[in-house]
């Protein structure tokens, strides 16, 4: 999406916790509008993005590929799906700037047509190790525990 | 309703994003709790409300008489509607304080006697203009796309 | 929860507003994990946790006694319950680093086996009175208001 590119990592001022909102906010659009390789560009080159309900996804590669596939089906099947976090909790790290984050996340889904209301996908909690990168962050570590799997 | 007046416009210390976000809290506090005319205030003189599911709304006149429209028929309904926005990006636009956002919002509805449960009645995203005034900001241009309708 | 020690009460920089958005993070985390005496430890000693749809909770052993019931109930019944509040609004009061607040919140409920999706069991209307305690705050008063129900 152009849209994308338009607008740049992080807010140009402000506290940590809110460059972190903002952090989330275009990182999750990215994935939302279906930017799949932006959207892998936020993790480390050797990220990885652990679910409890699937095998981990390591490194931007196998985070771009698995994405690309379920942005596929979601298009298919004319859904629009959007990723909300909240109740963010901002823990620096160290000197060198490493965060760790917790939040809460939900995906909505919205089908064409709009027939049926919006409904929550998925009730999860999130723990993220994130890296300063300039000037704004790359996720190293992101693990998602779903909620009702455990 | 009288506890509109007592807050003020925004928070009066903080970062720019963050004064955005009780921007917004107070905007959307002020229409779900059915005090128009004021929602209407938060946008400039000549603002436009324009959603992608309805004609564009241009200025505070038409903003005020659409949304009480709407605030009758709800509160005709007996529904508490809350509109949730997150997922905020924030993107300073010059040095005159002209400000663009982008953000999720989702409106909730909840039904006297709470017989069912919330429903999520429409997931959307948006683009603002916001323009400063007084140590606060308006709403130039709001631009709001209904997921499932496009 | 080990884990809920782990987390400062605060973020060690930032505005006010942000602040507080991570006390209600950690407060809320606090409670859905089922740390049920830390829960009670963000209330002032003679806090009170005020819905309208029950007797008031006056001061930290009644909220949790109650607290502590009602996540013995949501653990047999299977359920995970994830606390959001948002649209916050915060307003100082005085020198003394009194804070008002007002937010929504919203109580998503999971059942175990994720069978059905996740719902929305309350939405709701809150206004805070918190008072600064080591670097953080605590909630002396807490009025719910659940929508639906007035």
């Amino acid at each position: 999406m152009t849209e994308a590119a338009a607008v740049p990592d992080q807010a140009p001022e402000g506290g940590l916790y809110q460059r972190i909102q903002q952090f989330y906010a275009r990182q999750m659009r990215l994935l939302d509008h279906g930017a799949v390789q932006e959207w892998a560009d936020t993790f480390t080159e050797d990220g990885v993005f652990d679910q409890n309900v699937a095998a981990p996804l390591k490194g931007r590669v196998d985070i771009a590929a698995a994405s690309q596939k379920r942005v596929d089906q979601i298009v298919a099947d004319g859904i629009t799906r959007r990723h909300w976090l909240g109740m963010l909790e901002v823990d620096p790290q160290d000197d060198e700037g490493v965060v760790r984050t917790r939040y809460y996340a939900v995906s909505l889904a919205t089908e064409r047509g709009a027939v049926v209301p919006p409904r929550i996908t998925a009730s999860t909690y999130a723990e993220d190790t994130l890296v300063p990168s300039e000037g704004g962050w790359l996720v190293r570590y992101r693990r998602v525990t779903h909620d009702g799997t455990v």
